[in-house]
């Protein structure tokens, strides 16, 4: 079995990053999410290993220790990080795994895993993004505001990305991400076993003509 | 209208390239194929235009004085390049523009054109290339040899390609090229306006707010 790709997907908030990945491991069997390991309590319904996994602080400082993790970050007190044995059990059985990170988390796993796809969601234009975020009803313009100055933020790194897709319609562009990871696996660096064993093979046979 | 790709395709002399580049134009109208400027004297039937555009010595050197060849190169007496204005055009009426071309003149293309995308066509192992070769018929041991130590040499700059496609299936393998370069349309590099376009709205957006 091929071994799965490591997806990491960054975007701005309201561009829709979050229904993409849903979409995609809903529909594609071959698609897995990554699953975080967190200090926070668990909140009602939250259940270990399907939201999160639930550490003590001395469990995930061991994790850190054992540098067991993908990578991590400390938010309001808490430890929140992509535990390596996860995602190499799920990349091993196959599954390329959709990581959601922001942007710095996103280089830090283009160093450790150079063969990582990192994806950035747009929003066709930042009004649609604007009227995303207004039409949520659900935040203040204070809070718009807020998101609006991280985008102007995130957008400064994203020509360290791999890939753009650009969210106007869901499903083109859940084919588009797929199509980005199959392609992925044709990347000349993701393939150095196979040329070298060409290589190999060809000086052999040349040897055996002579 | 969307600007078309620049598709460099290399591969090993029996890997088929040639044969995927024809049926993707034959059956794909947004491909065309690059047509070389040669100084070369046309064989019976070839015309100019279609399979080489065909030049006099002066008219060449010409060219290459005002920078109008994408790369150039002097077999056996003869001149042999790519001219710019037909790849220009091709590319500006939304065409992919195949270019067959080997490793030296594919690492020139990529410097002077950063955005091309760089194939590599091998097969599925070396045997199969020498089976494929021997297979012809019209080729002495001799110049099957020659191949293989080719292939050899060549086989050393595959990291540098963008992309392998491996010719086991043709049908399989021309599908693969279409979904690579259709991908690379999403390349981040290759999106730099667009970016740069949210970015200033972005910008906008947010002193309007203020």
């Amino acid at each position: 079995m091929r071994k799965g790709s490591l997806i990491v997907v960054s975007g701005f908030s309201g561009a829709g990053k979050g229904t993409i990945m849903k979409k995609l491991v809903k529909e594609n069997a071959e698609y897995a999410l990554s699953i975080s390991m967190t200090t926070r309590k668990p909140r009602e319904g939250e259940q270990h290993g399907v939201e999160y996994f639930f550490v003590t602080k001395e469990e995930f400082e061991k994790t850190i220790a054992d540098n067991g993790l993908v990578e991590y970050a400390c938010y309001c007190g808490n430890y929140y990080g992509t535990p390596k044995a996860y995602v190499e059990q799920m990349r091993q059985a196959g599954k390329h795994v959709l990581l959601e990170i922001e942007i710095q988390g996103a280089m830090k796993i283009k160093e450790a895993f150079p063969e990582a796809v990192l994806l950035f969601v747009m929003p066709p234009s930042a009004q649609v993004l604007r009227d995303r975020l207004v039409g949520r009803g659900t935040e203040t313009e204070e809070v718009i505001e807020q998101r609006l100055n991280r985008a102007v933020e995130e957008a400064a790194g994203i020509e360290n990305y791999d890939y753009i897709v650009v969210n106007d319609d869901l499903d083109t562009c859940v084919e588009e991400v797929k199509a980005i990871v199959k392609t992925a696996e044709h990347a000349a660096y993701r393939n150095l076993e196979f040329i070298d064993s060409v290589r190999g093979e060809l000086s052999s046979l040349l040897k055996g003509d002579n």
